[in-house]
């Protein structure tokens, strides 16, 4: 045993399957060198003398994972809901996103973007930010200083989007190597992923390119996929000899396989593709509020977890409003049942443990072993005081969690720790992302 | 001009139709004795010497108004959300409505509902009870004592529920009879409403009886109205003269007209019971969050608007999770959204403007001239600060609005009004529903 090695003690749940969230009552976590040893319901002779920070009556949960949401688009979240997604992109995205060309921007919205999720229940996302290097390097550095783990991508775009946002093939492919160069090595953190922005906006050239960039510096991929069905029109015109848009994505070597890819939404997957996403282990960001929101409709995520396709949550802000995986979990229930009632009576609504394993062991596994108690899983760890939700009659563990999960907001978080580090709340004298916020 | 004059000053916003907001930067509301005199750019000559209470570049918009909800729920917010309505009922509702028998329960209980209630951007609601005389009158009380305007109803239920629960024909009017004359003229701001709970759990008997109570005592009505498929067909099986649902209250003179009343959800309302709705003028209360969560379905609010139906929005808790009608505004639009996608392209999504509106102005007009600042409009207001949603960007105040409806909680509350009357935050110094919360 390292001298790495503590324990964090009080109500602790957990899932190993999606079928029901383990609980341990006033339990112990033991953590060593920044990875689960294991939990215990009394503390083993062995590792009694080990420091225990307890956090009493407390609920204790992995640390949420959110693999997929746009940096950028957090200055508009709550804004401009009326549109479908091309007109959205158009009207909204796209003229936000150009303003990461100016560096004091960039910072000043970054830091309000980074500020907010370091005080979520968020331990990792997959976030993308926008074609700019330096900005996206700023998002980076500012995600750095927080301790939470992030895979961040600096997008591609060639063609098919306005002017003031479209690169040159050679220059997006340039400028993508010159960001992963100015950020191989620097983060302990933060890990560049390929972010081709979607099919519609990336030229065969440029596809093919960044498969090649992907393998000499073995960056995972994150895009999105059959989020809309006018999206998926567009693809097929662009792309007339795939078999469907994952197929697109495949033959670039962008999907999957030894490429490990997210891809956001799935609303449209079905069939073939569905197969194909299976095949190649690709993994879904199920966005349910962003889906709502854009009118894209609902993603078969029952159909997904029937086939074992591995499934995670993501807010995809600003298409989504909030940066609350807890509030992912409550929607990605919601939608399931509207889909069940309105749509296809074969795909029964998620349950709570189902989504409370989303959005926690299953995003996490794009991150390895990440999202669970379980033994070696990365210690994330997320201390919830749920003592301002007053209730007349006593509540069960798993029901204080549910309450959690439904009721909650950034007050209820006490703690959160990243692999092995107590992150949030900073000690008093550290320095803040808030010192950049004007 | 009267003693009892006074203007607040800020960043105005209301609505005197469905289509636009009315935004007045910078602008007075004048309130005399208890209502609007006006709202002003700048203060006419003959006003310059009243009391002016500057917000600043606050927002102030018309105190939102719930027109469905149930007090007793409250308690088990955000728990168990597995199952359909009539389920739902045994399972959730009825066995914890039956603790308040119990006033040492009821008072605990109702004082976390109300002071929740306090703190929201709510200023007017119509509420549910239970059966129990006592515990509605504690429930009255600590009402009343917020400056909240709200209609509270004792439940009447005397078949089909479970025995614990079950009132005799006889004993509901004879203890519906005993609220109504010990709430008589006990209050300011609280008024009682005849509350029979839905069809299947009231007798003929009982509603026709309950319908003489009507007349006696001039009270308005609230109920549910097809919410659930499998209810309507049992409301079928139980009225079958009756053409439809909303058929069947008329039939016992409990569905609008002389009755003005209010019936939850409408999910399945179509042809003659639409226009029966119309032709009595009986309100809807729209709760999209509580059709989701008991995968009710999705009501069709864009065609009650077509049709000129009056409609108000509900949190119908414990099926919804939240007290808040901004929560239901966004909701609304959502839902919206996914009906007009997977079930019915002729009903068109609604915008922000409209599900303002009916979070105000709509379910106002049940109270009233109730959820707007136009002349003679009793003084309901909010006033936000949207201080702690940083952004880099300028933003309009239209879409301040848009952010507060989208992202604000109860920390953005800077005060609140109510009838002309300041409600929220008490002055220090007063008995506050808190010290009810143990």
């Amino acid at each position: 045993m390292t001298a790495d090695c503590f324990a964090v003690k009080g109500n602790i749940f957990y899932s190993k399957d999606m079928v029901t969230i383990k609980v341990v009552p006033d339990g112990y976590i033991v953590c060593e060198t920044g990875k689960v040893k294991g939990v215990y319901e009394v503390l083993p002779d062995e590792l009694t003398h080990i420091n225990i920070i307890d956090y009493g009556d407390r609920l204790i949960i992995p640390g949420l994972v959110d693999i997929h949401t746009h940096a950028p688009q957090y200055s508009f979240r709550g804004l401009g809901m009326d549109l479908e997604l091309i007109d959205w992109l158009n009207q909204n995205a796209f003229p936000e996103e150009a303003k990461y060309s100016d560096m004091e921007y960039a910072r000043r919205a970054y830091a309000i973007f980074v500020n907010d999720l370091k005080k979520s229940a968020t331990t990792r996302a997959c976030i993308f930010g926008t074609i700019h290097v330096d900005a996206t390097i700023i998002l980076m550095d500012l995600l750095e200083a927080t301790g939470l783990k992030c895979m961040v991508g600096k997008v591609n775009m060639d063609r098919n989007s306005p002017e003031y946002i479209c690169e040159s093939g050679a220059g997006s492919i340039e400028n993508t190597k010159k960001w992963l160069r100015e950020s191989a090595d620097k983060y302990k953190n933060i890990r560049p992923i390929l972010t081709p922005r979607f099919l519609p906006a990336c030229s065969d050239w440029l596809l093919k390119e960044l498969s090649h960039i992907r393998k000499e510096y073995g960056c995972p991929v994150q895009s999105h996929l059959s989020e809309n069905i006018a999206e998926v029109e567009w693809v097929k015109a662009l792309f007339p000899k795939a078999r469907n848009y994952g197929d697109a994505y495949d033959s670039f070597g962008l999907f999957g396989k030894e490429a490990p890819t997210v891809m956001a939404h799935c609303v449209y997957t079905n069939g073939e593709e569905m197969k194909l996403i299976k095949k190649n282990g690709v993994f879904v960001a199920h966005c349910p509020e962003s889906n709502i929101n854009l009118s894209s409709g609902i993603a078969p995520v029952r159909a997904y977890i029937n086939e074992r396709i591995p499934v995670g949550l993501g807010t995809d802000m600003a298409a989504g409003s909030s940066n609350s995986i807890f509030k992912a979990m409550t929607k990605a229930i919601q939608v399931s049942k509207l889909k069940w009632k309105l749509a296809d009576r074969s795909l029964k609504p998620l349950t709570i443990d189902e989504a409370f394993y989303l959005g926690t062991k299953g995003g996490g596994a794009f991150f390895g072993k990440v999202g669970s108690f379980e033994e070696g899983y990365e210690f994330d760890a997320v201390v919830l005081d749920d003592g301002n939700l007053l209730h007349p009659q006593p509540l069960t563990l798993k029901q204080r969690l549910e309450r959690i999960i439904y009721l909650s907001d950034d007050r209820n978080i006490v703690a959160k720790y990243a692999a092995g580090k107590h992150i949030w709340p900073e000690p008093a004298n550290s320095r803040s992302v808030a010192a950049d916020l004007t």
